[in-house]
């Protein structure tokens, strides 16, 4: 078997076949769509490889291209849309162990890929600067599979999506043929990775900007009805003297799941979430005073604490999850010219079958809002139904319930032409193949 | 003569009744408006009073109650809208020796009104903030007199004007009255005082919010036409991952008055003027791709340097006025929903008569430009038709020809209940009589 012969070529590069690493490794949350959990069920590598620097990394490329053998790379593994599961076996690139800080200097840093974000964060914050953005997954996540695999998160109330000009720097890419080349993207060019799974090219290296640290503040508050929660959250988000990093408005009854801040949410009542910074606090609190605070606390990333954070994006799924896992999600992006509107209206048509919280960001320079609403899963074919309901309604849908780049990415895509740099830097068709499914490859 | 009385009650409090001195204290630059210049030639303080702390300034408003005559608060005097002029003589107020800086905390700092903006800025840098917006005058004007006759200025692309919520946190007034009482106005309260020019009780002290410094670059390009240098700034001023301060297409002929500026537009040019971080300035060079650059330095705001805001804003009128003393200018604020329409439109109307350059600015949370265009000056009716011409296009306009609060603010105005607030803090009407001119006193 091909694989054999890539395994006994790897030298000393770290790699396992044991079973339950195999499976562990090769595997994502994308169990959190019943849709993707029966396709891609099943999906393994056959061998996990583990390496330790740049040099390690080629020499795996150089093993894939020649034994004609798949390779997928993967980080946390802490992403929704099986963009660590192998379609057809072959190897899975862990490059968890790839952690260095090369090069922090204000307003940016360089990095490989598998640092953890919130490690990250701890190695800057001393010197007063931070990463921009993270996902509510940050404990855990590596920064290459947040820009492999994300498309914002936390800090995209402020700094706009990765997509916008200026928030991936650089990446540098190793190409998966025979010799492998070494690529370096800059600016534009850098989009090329972005929300692209690892299909165009192996990244080793990203240069991301860093925005100052502030003293931020979790404050939750409850206001009587999910609308009020959302206007007051509109009036936060387009507050450009208030320095926030997290703006997230959610209905009732998502609270209920809330674990500690569950007690906190009177029954029917709905929630506002937000990090803000201190010096901003008594000109956010004079912009939500028809809310009551519920939760107020220093923003601490501590093993024991749970930053506020993680009751939101798609952390708010999770959460419902731990004691029901008959729920699944959506993910869509609400019309900036009628924002509030088309939230009332698609808060109006479900029935209780899907529960609305809202990320306010910003989107090509304007304040809008993304949403991952819970959906209580009935079949799959309703999953798929509930996606054209919103799309008839002119909200836009990253359908999460397909593990294609192209099916599953649409708003949250980067633009950048993938398909033909997936050309040059995969010519065999070997990075997840299937993954990119409109790619042909360019040699058999 | 009243006046009389009350310099002899001033006791140590410095003042004077030189007439140079006179002369110099009761004028701004309204003289930028030829109507102005008429409408307010010759009006003239009796005393010039230059109280050194608070108690001095509750000494004077006690005094001018007593004897029923009028007070008027000034700074630096580099505005242009007449808020130094007393219309009915008396007291002008000159708080220009209050200069202390009291408090400085993260993203914060309280201070008292005559400091000068720049040299809060020198204090500050050293521990990594500065103030989030100052006007084009920045090195010669007050807070002060920026809080109370401004509306934003250099910093509004990124933090908006003055009037959104917490770019002016708190400030602390003198009433004018026998036994005058000090109040201290927070968060949307404090915009009672936000361009009422003085009319609203005499500013002690003002909490203003910190932005975090960058290593800023002046930077200019030159475009085409400035069709094109309207789109390229628009594309930075949405790019929210671009850390910016300053963002200004300005049109030919204008740039031919730039000085030293000047060699390097070539006829016929456009140009494009910013302040940059230096961490974003690769993300900035990719936005403004069609432009050539034909001046980048380093900020500096030494003496001998020419910070490159002095082109910007009303200091652009002031450039042309250096070689040209027959122009004028105008005040607007262009549709967010269809704003290069707006500006292409208007600029194709004036044949020459109007040179347009625009300030990208953040307005309710929404990007767009206001501006203060050069207008060939020919009659005093001509400048008000022009006004209209503008209201009658859609754009928004601040008349910077008349000199009363409620007819020349409008867009600029902040959302506060003024006339209400001087009700209580200028019972008598002595406060710069005339300039809130629908004010009627409680008492004679």
């Amino acid at each position: 078997m091909k694989v054999h012969g890539l395994i006994e070529d790897l030298g000393d590069v770290p790699f396992s076949v044991e079973p339950s690493m195999l499976r562990r490794k090769s595997r994502d949350y994308f169990w959190y769509s019943q849709a993707l959990a029966e396709d891609l069920a099943g999906k393994q590598a056959d061998v996990i490889v583990t390496p330790r620097d740049e040099a390690d990394v080629i020499r795996v490329a150089a093993l894939c291209a020649r034994w004609r053998v798949p390779l997928t790379p993967r980080g946390g593994g802490t992403g929704n849309y099986g963009q660590a599961v192998p379609l057809h076996g072959g190897v899975v690139l862990d490059l968890s162990e790839m952690t260095a800080i090369a090069d922090v200097r204000p307003g940016a840093l360089r990095c490989a890929p598998g640092a953890k974000m919130h490690l990250i964060d701890a190695e800057l914050r001393p010197g007063g600067q931070e990463l921009r953005l993270h996902p509510s997954t940050k404990r855990t996540a590596t920064i290459g599979g947040f820009v492999a695999g994300g498309s914002g998160g936390v800090g995209s109330v402020t700094y706009g999506g990765l997509r916008e000009p200026g928030n991936i720097l650089a990446a540098r890419v190793v190409t998966l043929e025979e010799t492998p080349r070494v690529i370096e993207l800059r600016g534009d060019a850098a989009q090329k990775i972005n929300r692209a799974y690892g299909t165009t090219g192996i990244v080793t290296a990203l240069e991301m900007p860093l925005a100052p640290v502030w003293d931020w503040v979790d404050i939750a508050l409850v206001f009587d009805t999910f609308a009020e929660a959302c206007a007051a959250g509109l009036a936060v988000a387009l507050a450009d003297g208030v320095v926030k990093k997290l703006v997230t408005p959610i209905s009732w009854p998502i609270p209920r799941y809330f674990g500690p801040l569950a007690a906190l949410a009177p029954e029917g009542k709905s929630l506002l979430i937000a990090m803000v910074a201190r010096a901003s606090m008594e000109t956010f609190l004079s912009l939500v005073r028809g809310g009551e605070i519920v939760h107020e606390a220093d923003f601490d990333e501590s093993p024991a604490a749970t930053p506020i954070y993680e009751y939101t994006w798609n952390h708010t799924t999770l959460q419902v999850l731990k004691s029901d896992r008959n729920v699944s999600y959506q993910q869509c992006l609400f019309p900036h010219d009628r924002l509030l509107e088309s939230v009332a209206e698609m808060d109006a048509l479900f029935d209780g079958e899907v529960w609305h919280h809202l990320e306010f960001i910003r989107f090509a320079g304007r304040v809008t809002a993304s949403a991952l609403p819970v959906v209580r899963f009935t079949t799959r074919a309703r999953l798929f139904e509930i996606v054209s309901i919103y799309e008839k309604h002119g909200v836009f849908v990253a359908n999460p319930h397909v593990f294609t780049l192209e099916d599953g990415s649409r708003h949250k895509r980067a633009e950048a032409d993938q398909l033909g740099f997936k050309a040059e830097v995969d010519p065999l068709g070997l990075l997840n193949p299937g993954k990119m499914r409109t790619y042909e490859p360019m040699r058999a």
